[in-house]
C-alpha cells in the first residue's frame, strides 16, 4: 500500500493537469461545435491539433507499460494521469489513452506476431488510425461472455467470420482501420476455450456497419457504438491472436488493465462533477441564501467527497497491487473498483445535476452527458452484478477450506 | 382514504387501456420514425390520427375536471386513467391531455376573462392548438420562483414584456399558439404579490424561440423545451389573468393538480418498466439460468413492486385529499408524491436498464429515454429539496404551537 | 381500495387513543420500575390494572374478528387501532391484542376444538392466562419453515415431544399456560405436510424453559424470549391442531393476519418515533438554531412522513385486501407490508435517536428499546429475504405464462 | 499516501494477531460469564491477566507516540494494531489501548505539568488505575460543544466544580481513580475560550457517580458509561490543564488522535462481523442450499468487502496525513473517518445479524452489542452531521476566494 505520487508522477501530473487547463478545457467547446457542423462522423480537427501538441510534449501513449513503445509506467503511476484526463470526455484521446485503443494496443503488445505489430500496432500508437473491439452481441446475455454465438470458422488458410456485433465502440470512426473480433472458433473445446480472438481490417468485405447506438439521447459522433455485421467475412488464418480457443485468456489479461483505466477516469469525472457542484452552490441563490447553505446540499457535498476519496484510494491500490502481485491475485480487488468507480461518479453527477437545476439535464453543462456515459460503465465489461458475485465468491473462498 | 376505482373509472380504465394496447403503443416505432424523418419539428401525422380516434371514442380531456368542458372527473378518478396514459411517453396527447396544456387549460377555466376562453380555451379543447408555460429562468435559482426576474411593465393599455425563459416546454412546436408568460410586473409588491400571468401569442414581435434545450441527448421533438426571448414584447393589458401581482395565487393552483398528473404518470412509467424488467429477467439466460434467478434480481423486482404500489397509493391518496379537503390542506400530501413519484419511477427505470444490459442505455427500448424524462421531474416543478423542506415544515407545525 | 375510516372505527380510534394518553403513556415509567424491583420475571400490578380499565371500558379483544368472541372488526377496521396500540410497548396488552395471544386465540377459534376451547381460549379471551407458540430452532435456518427438526412421534393416544425450540416469546411469563408447539410428526409426508402443531401445556413434565434471549440487551421482562427443550413431553393425542401434518395449513392462515398486527403495530411506533423526533428537533439548540433547523434535518423528518404515510397506505391496503378477496390472493401484499413496516420504522427510530444524540441510545428514551423490538420483526416471521423473493415470485408469475 | 506495513508493523501486526487469537478471543465468554457473577460493577480477574500477560510480552502502550513512555508508532503504523485490537469489545484493554484512557494519557503527556504526570500519567501507563473524561451534558445539545454548562470557578487556589455530566465513560469502574473535567470556566471569553480542563480525582467530595447509562440493554459493566453530579467540588488550581479558557485547544489536539483510534477499531469489528457472515452464510442451509447462494446474499458480502476496504484506506490516509502534514491539514480527513467507520461497520454488523437469524440479535453472538456500541460512535465524538458539515465547509472553502 504504498502509493504515493513519486516525484516522476508528481511531475507528469503537473503537466497534464497544465495540458488540460490550457488546451483541453477550452478545446470541449468547439470539438462540440466541430462534430456539429456538417457530418457528425468525421474526425474534427481540434482533436488532431490537440494531439499534435500532446506528443509533441512527450505526453504520449502515457498508458503504455512498455518502456520502448510507450511510456514504462506501472498501473500506480499511470492511475493519477488517467485520472487528470478522465475529467473530460476529449481528456483521454489527444495523450493517446483513450479507449478502446489501449486495451487493444497492450493486446497486440503482447499477445500479436511481428507481422501484426507491424501493420496495426506501430500507426496505432503514432496515432494515425484508430481500432474497435468487437466481443458484445446483442442477441445473448453478455454478462456471461460464453453465450457468445459469431463464429469463425476455419476454411484452409482462412477464417470465415459470421455473426452481429454490437457496442462495438468507435467503429464508426473513419480513423477506425482495425477491429479485434472475438467469436466462436471451438464450439467443442471446453467453456473457456471456445473462443478465438482475431484481427480483422474494417474494410474486410462483408463488414457492415449497421448503425450507431445512442446512449441515452447521445450518439459520442464521431466516436460512435456500432452494430456490426459480420456476412462470410474472411480474413487469414494468422491473424488469429496468441492461438485458437485463446480468446478468454487474452480478454483476462485485456479487460484488467483496460478497465481499470476507466476507472481511474471515472475518479477524475466524479471529482470534477463535485468542483462544479460546489462553484454552483456558492454561485446561485434562493430563498436569501447561497444553495450552499440551503438544507442538506452541505452534506451531499461532504457524501460526495468521502465517497470520491474512497474510490479513489481503492483504486489506486488495486493499481498497486496489480504491480506488485498481479492481476490474478488482485482479481478481487479488480472487481471491487468496477463496482465502486462509476457509481460512485453516478451519485456524485446525479447530485450535481440537482444542484444545477434544468442546466444540469442539458447540454449547457457536461453532466447529463457524463452521466450517460458513466451509466453505460455500470455494463460495459460485465454488469455490476458479475463483479459483485465475483468478489462474494473470492470473499467466501477464504473459508470455504475450512468447512 | 376511500379511492377504490368506482364503476365508471373501472369502465374508463378498461377503455383506455384498451386503447394504449390497440393503438398508442403500436404506434410508439412510427411515431418516432416520422419524427427522424425530415425536419424534427414538424407534428406527426400518427399522433394527429390518435388524437381524431380517442377523440371519437369520447376518450378526451378527461383531465378536466369541469363536466361541461371536461370530463367531469375527480382527481381520484382521473389518477387511475392518467397512470395508464403515462406508461407510454405518447400516450396523454391523444387524449389531450399533454403537459403543459393541461395545467394551462385548467388556468383559463379558472381564471380566464370570458374573451380569453373563446380565443384559446376553446382550441385548446378540441386540440386544435398547444400551448406553453414560460416561467423557468436560465439566470437565477428557479427553486425559488420569487427569484424571476423577467418583467412586466404596464405601458397604457399594454404590457411590454422582457427578459429570458427556458424550459418552456412545447414552444418549438408549431402547433404551440399561445404561452402563458409569469413575470415581475410589481416590483414593490409583498414577496408573492410581485408576479403577473400574463397570455403571450407566439407569434407576437419580440418573441424569439432561441433554441430547444435536450435533456440528456434527447431533444424531445416535436414538442421541445424552448429557451425563449422576450424583447420588448407588446401584449394588450387585458392579457393578464386573474389580476396584477397575482401570478402566485394561480400558480398554487396551477402547479398542484398539474403535477399530480405528472406522479399519476410517473407511476405508470415505472409499472411498464418493471413490465419490461420481468420479461428479460425470464428471457435472457446467463451461466445457465434465466436472470430472474441469478443473485439479487429477484430483489430488485420485489422492491420495484413495493416501491410502485407504494407511490401509487400515496399518489390516490393526495388526489383524494385534493378532492375532499382541498390543495392547501393537502398541501403536504401533494408535495410528497412530487418527491416520491419520480424517485421511484427512476429506481425502477434504473434497474430496468441494468437488466437489459446494453440494450438498456440504447435506442431500442424506450428506458433510458424515460429515464431521462422522470430525472427532469425532479426539477420540473420545484426540486426534490423545496419538496422536502415544505413537508417537514408542515411536520414541524404540528408541534410549534406546544412550543 | 376503500380503507376510509368509518364512522365506528374512528369513535373507537378515538377511544382507543384516549386511553392509549390517559392511562398507557402515563403509565410506561412505572411499568418499567415494577419490572425493575424484585424478580423481573413476575408479571406487573400495573399491567393487570391497564388490562381491568379497558375491559371495564370494553375495549377488549378488538383483534379477533368473531363478534361473538371478540370484537368482530375487519382486518381493515382493526388495523388503525392496532397502530395506536402499537405506539406503545406496553400498548397492546391491556386490550388484550398482544402477540402471540392474539394469533394463538385465532388459531384456536378456526382449528380448535371444543374441548381446546373451553380449556384454553376462554381463559385467553378472558386474560386470564397468556400462552406462547413454539415453532424457530436454534439448530437450523428457521427461514426454511421445513428445517424443523423437533419431533412429535405418535405413541398410542399421545404425542411424544422432542426437540428445542427458540424465540418462544412469552414463556417466560408465569401467567403462560399453554404453547402451540410445531414439529416433525410426518417425516414420509409431502414437504408441507409433515408437521403438526400440538397443544402443550406449560405444566407437562419434560417442558424447560432454559433461559430468556436477550435482544440487543433487552430481556424484554416479564415476558420474554425463551429457549425451552422438550425431553419425552407426553401430551394426548387430541391435543393435536386440526390434524397431523396440517401444521403448514395453519401457519399460514395464522402468520397472515398474526403478522399484519405487527405491521399495524411497527407503522404506530414509527409515528410516535417521529414526534419525538420533531419536539426534540424544536427543543435543543446547536450553533445558534434549533436543530429542526441545522443542516439536513428537516429532510429527515421529510422523508419519516412520507415513508410512514406510505407503509401505513399499503397496510391498510393489504388489510382491505385480506378482508375482500383473502389472505391467498392478498398473498404478495402481505409479504409486502412485512417487508416495508419494520424496514421503516426502523429508519424512522434511527433517525429519531440520532437527533437525540446520546440520549437516544439511553435508556431515558424509549427509542433504543424501540430500535431492538422492530429489528427482530425484520426476522421474526421469516426473514425479509423470504418475503421478497416470495414478492418477486408473484411478480414474475405475471408472465410466465407468456413464456 | 504510502501506508504500506513496515517490517517492524508487519510483526506487530503478527504478534497482535496471535495474541487475540491465542487469549483474547478465547477469553471473550470468561469476561462475560465473570462481569455476569455477582457484582457487575467489579474489574475481571480475565482482564487483568490479560493485561498481565500482554505487558510481559511487550505489547504496551502502543498507542502512544511517544517512544520513551509508549511504543512510539505513528498513526500510521498503530493503525492497523489498533484495527486488530478492535475485533474485540474487549481487546484493546490488556493491551492498555482502551479508550478513554488513550486520550486521557496523551492529553497528560502533552499538557499535564511534571506533578499532574507523576500522580496520574505514571499509573495509567502502567495499567494500575484508570481515568474518565466529563464533557457530555444531559442538558444541553453536546453537539455543538460551546454549550457546555458545568460551572469551574476560581475561588482562590482552587476551582470549585458545580454541573451535571453523561456519558463519562469508565468512570463506573472502581479502577477509575481520575477524571479529566470539561466546563465553563471563563464565561466572558471568545467562543471557544470560555471552557477549561480540570483534573478531578474520583474521590473528591461532591462528586457523585448517579447511574450507569445503558447503551441499548447493554450496561457495558465494569466500564460503563456514567451520569456524574459535581456538587460544589473543590480541587486545587493547578489542577487546570494547559491554562484557564483553553479547554478547547486541548480538546482538538485530544479528539484528533483519540477518535482516530476509535475508527480502527471499528473497521477491525466490521472485519470479523464479515468473517461471522462468511461462516453463517456456509454453514446454515436453506430451500436446499447455503445460505450464501441464496438470493442477494453475496452481493451484500461483496458490499461489505468493499466498503471495509475502503472505510480502511481511507482510514490510513487520514493516519498517514495526521503524521505527515498534522491534526489540523488532515481536518477534513479525519472528519470523513469518523463518519465512514461507523456507518460501514453498522451496515457490515447488521447484515451479519440478517443472515444470523434470531442468533443475531441474541446473546450468543457479539453482533448485537456491536452494533449498539457501533450505534454511539455516531454520536460520541459529535454526530454524523457536524463532521459532515464540517467536510462540506471544507470542500466549499477551495472555492470561496475565486467567487
Amino acid at each position: 500500500m504504498d502509493f504515493a505520487y513519486s516525484p516522476k508522477v508528481q511531475q507528469l501530473r503537473e503537466r497534464v493537469t497544465a495540458f488540460m487547463q490550457n488546451h483541453v478545457y477550452p478545446a470541449e467547446a468547439e470539438f462540440e461545435r466541430q462534430v456539429a457542423e456538417g457530418d457528425r462522423w468525421q474526425p474534427t480537427a481540434i482533436m488532431e491539433q490537440l494531439k499534435d501538441r500532446a506528443r509533441g510534449e512527450g505526453l504520449w501513449n502515457l498508458f503504455l507499460p512498455d518502456s520502448e513503445l510507450g511510456a514504462g509506467l506501472t498501473n500506480t503511476e499511470y492511475a493519477p494521469l488517467a485520472e487528470i484526463m478522465g475529467s473530460s470526455l476529449i481528456g483521454a484521446e489527444p495523450f493517446n489513452c483513450a479507449a478502446p485503443d489501449t486495451g487493444n494496443m497492450e493486446v497486440l503488445v503482447r499477445y500479436g506476431s511481428e507481422a501484426h505489430k507491424r501493420q496495426w500496432l506501430e500507426p496505432l500508437l503514432s496515432g494515425e488510425i484508430r481500432s474497435a473491439f468487437a466481443m458484445t452481441e446483442p442477441g445473448v446475455a453478455s454478462s456471461d461472455a460464453t453465450n457468445m454465438q459469431a463464429t469463425a470458422v476455419r476454411d484452409g488458410d482462412q477464417w470465415v467470420i459470421n455473426g452481429r456485433k454490437w457496442w462495438t465502440s468507435g467503429a464508426c470512426d473513419p480513423r477506425c482501420k482495425i477491429m479485434i473480433f472475438m467469436g466462436l472458433s471451438n464450439p467443442d473445446g471446453p467453456r473457456h476455450q471456445q473462443h478465438s480472438m482475431i484481427l480483422v481490417p474494417m474494410d474486410t468485405p462483408g463488414v457492415k456497419v449497421l448503425r450507431p447506438l445512442p446512449v441515452f439521447g447521445y450518439d459520442d459522433a464521431p466516436h460512435g457504438h456500432a452494430e456490426v455485421l459480420f456476412e462470410d467475412v474472411r480474413v487469414p488464418y494468422s491473424n488469429v491472436l496468441l492461438g485458437e480457443g485463446r480468446g478468454f485468456e487474452i480478454a483476462q489479461g485485456r479487460l484488467g488493465p483496460g478497465r481499470i483505466h476507466h476507472c481511474m477516469r471515472s475518479i477524475g469525472m466524479a471529482e470534477r462533477a463535485l468542483k462544479l457542484m460546489c462553484e454552483r452552490a456558492l454561485e446561485r441563490t434562493a430563498f436569501g441564501k447561497p444553495l450552499a447553505r440551503l438544507g442538506g446540499n452541505i452534506d451531499l457535498i461532504a457524501e460526495s467527497r468521502m465517497e470520491i476519496n474512497m474510490a479513489r484510494l481503492l483504486t489506486l491500490n488495486a493499481a498497486y497491487m496489480m504491480d506488485t502481485v498481479g492481476n490474478k491475485v488482485a482479481a478481487s480487488e479488480i472487481a471491487q473498483i468496477k463496482v465502486v468507480a462509476p457509481n460512485v461518479a453516478l451519485k456524485v453527477i446525479d447530485r450535481a445535476i440537482q444542484i444545477h437545476g434544468g442546466a444540469g439535464v442539458s447540454g449547457d453543462f457536461p453532466l447529463a452527458y457524463w452521466y450517460a456515459m458513466q451509466r453505460t460503465l455500470r455494463l460495459a465489461d460485465g454488469p455490476d452484478e458479475v463483479h459483485r458475485a465475483a468478489i462474494g465468491k473470492y470473499e467466501l473462498g477464504k473459508y470455504l477450506h475450512k468447512a
